[in-house]
């Protein structure tokens, strides 16, 4: 029986070759003679970077940037050729660089995704992919945009403080200062092209740790934002797919830089032969942190499955939450999910034993497929 | 398609027909035609004595009890005929009446359930089936028996308190003063045979509340209570099979009345078609609060795999919690089990909301039985 085990990662728990490793364990107790084909999937959020620089032969650079709350953190990009670069927004300005004493996305800045550009500019990079996901910001961009030499500016042509917050009183964006090198660069956004700006402060606003009163202000900040980059660019982002990826910095790359919002599946296929070796396969298993209403909308679990399904493949998903509307991932081609919870537990326990729970709940999947395939 | 969902009840949440209705609406959301035959089952705890009656055509008595910590509460117990009547020790001293503040077992009693018994003689009684299962007391029966007459004496000949504790102290037991009409009735008690005297604090008091040091103090009352009960009928009940039944009370009823201890799995078939309506289904559903260790230990889910592959049907257990070792629970014939949690989630909350989270368990479980099925 052959398996391809095509998983993300769990976002804050496991990298997606360490999920993608749990399950083929989990398949082992099962099926002896299994032949797996361990295929980590990573679409933009932590650990794209890494990944391309390995399916590239690039290098990877390490670098210290200002993190999303203001305190140094230590980053990385990688060149994947002498004149391509690639990096992750998360890497800067990721959830998981949030204390969770400071979830507050109004006040978060991309401050070191435009340090993160401005190095891969001075190692010679004039195609610069920007992974956009995990993050723990909603600044619409305008940090990395001031890195780089931007102004944002207030009806007073006063510089706004960094953060979402601070752009419910933006006028304007001036880039006479902006660095010179990017007018002959190529930015390609990496992201999920269901996230618009429009929605972005009330999608994931409260993932990132804003309450209510807090995701209204930043719906607001947006909805400025749009106006603003509307004035510099001519283009209204609003409802452009990807526009509201990693919190609006989609909408901010695009509007004052020019860049190009790819769906970030495509860019990983360039870089996978996700295709064929879906085509081999008996089972295909596929695996998020969450399965719910979210998951047809662009994540991979959906992904694999759409592309499964050409091929006529069954396909498990594997989750570590089944939340509300989990139901619609059917509609994709997902013909069974699973949680991998035994038993009542805090997420932050449930998260410290991931990989030992998906092993079981993998085995405990495979056990009910067993039971079927035993009949008649 | 045929089911056969035959299931325990959920402790402190789902009673066996709450249970069974509960996998039984999962089925149809997969299953449009299926054919299903719900039987819940109750095997000597909550519930029993009613499922009896339903199926034997008896009457409830409403009866006044003292409950486990003393306060009075409703109880009841079923005649079955004019000469045999049934209860559950639980309807009297079950878990569920301690209140979460009170649970230490070497402090609650089982008087009631004796006093249930002289309500059950006082109907005409000569037969008498008690349910042993769910307790929350660990008296190794004396309290039952002191509510029949009986009087447990220390070494100067002084009567006992109530309670396990008090037990450590006990020289001697005294039934001159016993009910007369016990003489020429038959107390049948049906237990987990697993479940024996010696054991029984270790493996079921911290179930029930007691720490570590309240569980040592506990095995050494129930050594001294066999020692007194061996001094009375001359046999030793530590190795009994079903002595350490509902905390002991098994032991104490043996000993004293000279109750014989039924395994509780053959007093239900006496009273269902358990066995022919397996040999109909396709499939068989059985469920449990737990699968853990425990399950191959006379657990209804074990008990339901063990008659269901007689006759070489399929078998899936759901459960609330999976526990420890729950993989024993292959080796009595279940094929696969799965949990019903979907994410992090407190206990109390999981017990709110059993039903549906049963449901929609039963419906993933049976979507990769399908993913099996649809494969060559």
């Amino acid at each position: 029986m052959r398996f391809a085990v095509a998983p993300s990662g769990f976002k804050e728990s496991l990298d997606a070759p360490a999920v993608a490793a749990a399950i083929a364990a989990g398949i082992r107790r099962v099926e002896l003679d299994a032949v797996i084909d361990e295929i980590p999937l990573v679409d933009g959020g932590e650990g794209s970077a890494k990944a391309l620089a390995v399916a590239r032969g690039g290098r990877i650079i390490p670098v210290t940037v200002t993190g999303p709350v203001g305190r140094a953190v230590d980053s990385h990009f990688a060149m994947l050729d002498d004149h391509t670069a690639a990096l992750d927004m998360a890497a800067a300005a990721g959830l998981r660089l949030v204390p969770r004493s400071h979830r507050d996305p109004g006040l978060t800045t991309t401050y070191g995704v435009g340090e993160l550009i401005r190095a891969a500019l001075d190692h010679g990079a004039r195609t610069i992919l920007v992974g956009c996901g995990d993050s723990g910001t909603c600044d619409g961009g305008a940090g990395a945009l001031e890195a780089l030499g931007a102004r944002i500016l207030d009806v007073d042509a006063q510089a706004l403080g960094q953060s979402g917050y601070a752009l419910t009183a933006a006028a304007k964006l001036d880039v006479s200062s902006l660095d010179s090198r990017l007018a002959d660069t190529e930015i390609i956004a990496a992201v999920n092209p269901y996230n618009l700006l429009t929605s972005v402060s009330q999608v994931f606003g409260p993932q990132k740790g804003a309450t209510p009163d807090q995701v209204a202000i930043l719906a607001e900040a947006m909805d400025r934002w749009a106006d603003v980059l509307a004035g510099h660019c001519g283009l209204d982002l609003r409802p452009m797919p990807g526009s509201g990826a990693s919190g609006g910095l989609g909408a901010g790359l695009a509007g004052a830089l020019n860049a190009k919002l790819i769906p970030r599946f495509d860019v990983l296929l360039d870089h996978t032969d996700l295709d064929s070796r879906l085509a081999k396969a008996d089972l295909v298993i596929t695996a998020e942190g969450t399965i719910d209403y979210q998951t047809p909308r662009g994540k991979i679990p959906a992904e694999v499955a759409t592309r499964a399904k050409r091929h006529g493949k069954p396909v498990i998903a594997l989750a570590g939450t089944i939340g509300d509307g989990a139901h619609h991932a059917y509609a994709t081609g997902i013909d069974a999910y699973a949680g991998i919870l035994s038993a009542p537990v805090r997420l932050a326990e449930a998260i410290d034993h991931a990989a030992e729970l998906l092993t079981d709940a993998t085995e405990r999947a495979l056990k009910l497929v067993n039971v079927g395939a035993a009949m008649k």
